[in-house]
């Protein structure tokens, strides 16, 4: 029982992103920064955006950043937009059959579980995810913020 | 998130034998029940037989039955043990690596999340699995055991 790579990488970037909120991240730099393709990045990074959780600025300069604060976003919100299917077993999907599934409990008390399993992370946010941001920061290779600009010296 | 076709038809073949509980059952009959090929079920049959859920009888007549109570069988120990990888995320498992999973807290949460899953399942037995076995008879077009002949007539 797994989650797909594609989940897996939707949490990487949107936990790149709230680790940098007030800067644009280009999806290079999230690749780089987890050792992964870019090309692997770019559909879940599109679906993040059409399901609103980023946003993007094109052009010199652009990148990514998150469209909601961190605390915001749970951590079951994105394990139901992302998994393309949390049907468990046959019978949950549509197209294919089970002889018994007219009669049989499996998937009612597979169903129970997973609701159990999705209360657990609707209760953790993306914010949580990231609690020890200093380390996450380091490994990541996050470089800190370039301090303001003093006025007198712009 | 699956569970794999392995899983599901340790079930399958579970949920079958425990609705004849008084005899040997043999995957031929187990496969014809289900339209599934016999193929599929041998390792499944094999994995479960040396799980002691299962016992063998071999020769002219032989077959398979459950080798314990259905109440005595959970559904949460089946999963555990026909399962090949609860491991939901790649830094669950061993030799994969996530450049942040020293500090990243996905997978202590998503560990509670499957806690809480097969919980659910702990509390449910095959038993309740096959609770509308009058129907589940029927769709698996079990004949009626043959009556005992009676002491005169033998």
């Amino acid at each position: 029982m797994h989650l797909t790579t594609y989940t897996d990488y939707s949490f990487r970037v949107l936990m790149r992103l709230a680790l940098t909120p007030d800067r644009l991240t280009t999806i290079a730099e999230i690749a780089a920064s987890y050792g992964i393709s870019e090309h692997h990045l770019m559909k879940v990074v599109h679906q993040l955006g059409v399901a609103g959780y980023i946003e993007t600025h094109r052009g010199r300069g652009g990148g990514l950043r998150l469209a909601k604060d961190a605390t915001d976003i749970t951590v079951g919100e994105i394990v139901r937009c992302m998994e393309p299917d949390l049907g468990l077993v046959a019978c949950f999907r549509a197209g294919e059959t089970c002889s018994i599934s007219s009669a049989c409990a499996l998937s009612p008390i597979l169903g129970e579980a997973l609701d159990a399993f999705l209360r657990v992370l609707d209760g953790r946010t993306l914010d949580d995810l990231i609690s020890r941001s200093r380390q996450l920061r380091m490994l990541l290779k996050i470089e800190p913020a370039s301090p303001p600009v003093p006025a007198g010296r712009r």
